[in-house]
């Protein structure tokens, strides 16, 4: 399959790493052209643009990887250059007929995943999510996932948004309340490397037991007497969020219990 | 060195075996003797007991590794029978002079890490935190430590409560937020795994960075449409956990940037 690649960020990256082992990738645009450049040249494509109005007409897919913001107005410029190509994007937060005015055939390719440049990532553990505008839309765009990673799930627009808000919970609100557990050790001139074995011990549970399992510490014990010493020793902000997260777990286990 | 160790849960079970491989046990006393029997079994240790009446008293060193409410008691029916030696717990919550009227030499030796029985654990990257009554009991006590992990930090009773306080930030509250996500995918029939390589991700960035440079999401870009259609998707503790962690990362990146 000969594949156009629009935008050559970090998603686009390392996407494109991954097909280009099994498809020909025919050109790349970037509003940077030194990204453009870089990029093609990583995947032996002789094509590196940033003339939107210069992408080819003859390729089988294009994949849109450009900022959500940003999906709108690079569809409208292609409206139509190519109505027998598979065309899709790879927002999680954009709706599938963000496409609907550039060609016929459209869809959503969406890996739930976090990319840096640098960072080197096998795909083929990525959870890629699916959504088309027709059955056979869905089956290329799916073709085309397959070369990524075997973990493809079809996802409507209301399920990626779903997505989206439980990887919010697991991971950046994870890393909101390291930061916390960052700023209290400080007090004490500690590192936080100090609770890396700890951290990695707790998400090691996680391969083989749900979280709700997996749950431990003064809350999960009903140690209220430790739970009051805690809070006793904080003030605003992390006293807030230390009474509601305790609350939040205390609350799951007497459901769990009932 | 001839150690007795006290108790035979989790913490002993690691533990003494790390010992064992510079240290003898002389004796493993457990109220269950079949505990007892399968840690002494496991360290080559030719004793084992359910009778705090007959622990041996002529050891280097007592390491009390019983749960955190019954330290009092077994401290108080084994108050000197052997003074020379070195005497210590191992609780993060417990203060050091729980022992004090034990003998003439004691402290703390408490390993910053989760145990279970069957999981294998490379004890030499654990973080431990030591405290005595004296500059020579601290000076014993780190020995033994050292036997361990090379991760040896001094740590007064004031310093345990913030790093406990820290820890149940950083893995409980943080197993909590996972759990909510497994309840939000629940709803949409999708396993908890799919956020696995995202929170792998997560957390090896903080391997090199600290947790507020690693810190990404709607409320890291300040991308305020984002987060209220989330919040418009959530009700109760939810829609409250998600507006309270938001704020947070949202008022740290204003510090940050003033």
């Amino acid at each position: 399959m000969n594949i156009a690649i629009i935008g050559a960020g970090n998603v686009a990256w390392h996407l494109t790493k991954a097909l280009y082992t099994r498809h020909r990738i025919v050109q790349v645009f970037s509003r940077s052209l030194d990204n453009a450049q870089a990029l093609a040249e990583a995947v032996q494509c002789p094509a590196a643009t940033d003339n939107i109005g210069s992408i080819v007409s003859d390729a089988d897919a294009y994949i849109i990887m450009v900022k959500d913001d940003a999906i709108a107005e690079v569809a409208a410029q292609l409206a139509h250059i190519n109505d027998s190509a598979i065309w899709m994007h790879t927002s999680g937060s954009c709706g599938c007929n963000a496409l609907s005015n550039t060609a016929t055939s459209y869809g959503v390719l969406y890996p739930l995943q976090t990319f840096s440049r640098n960072a080197t990532i096998d795909t083929s553990e990525i959870p890629l999510f699916v959504e088309a505008n027709t059955v056979d839309a869905l089956s290329r765009i799916s073709e085309i996932a397959r070369c990524i990673s075997s973990h493809i799930y079809p996802a409507d627009s209301d399920t990626r948004r779903q997505l989206h808000i439980a990887a919010v919970f697991a991971c950046n609100f994870a890393n909101g309340l390291w930061r916390i557990a960052d700023d209290i050790l400080a007090q004490s001139d500690l590192p936080f490397s100090i609770l890396m074995p700890l951290l990695k011990a707790s998400i090691a549970k996680l391969d083989h037991m749900r979280p709700s399992e997996a749950q431990t510490g003064p809350a999960a014990r009903g140690d209220m007497r430790i739970i009051d010493s805690h809070l006793s020793a904080l003030t605003g902000e992390q006293h807030e969020i230390y009474k509601l997260l305790s609350d939040s777990i205390l609350n799951h286990n007497k459901q769990k219990h009932e």
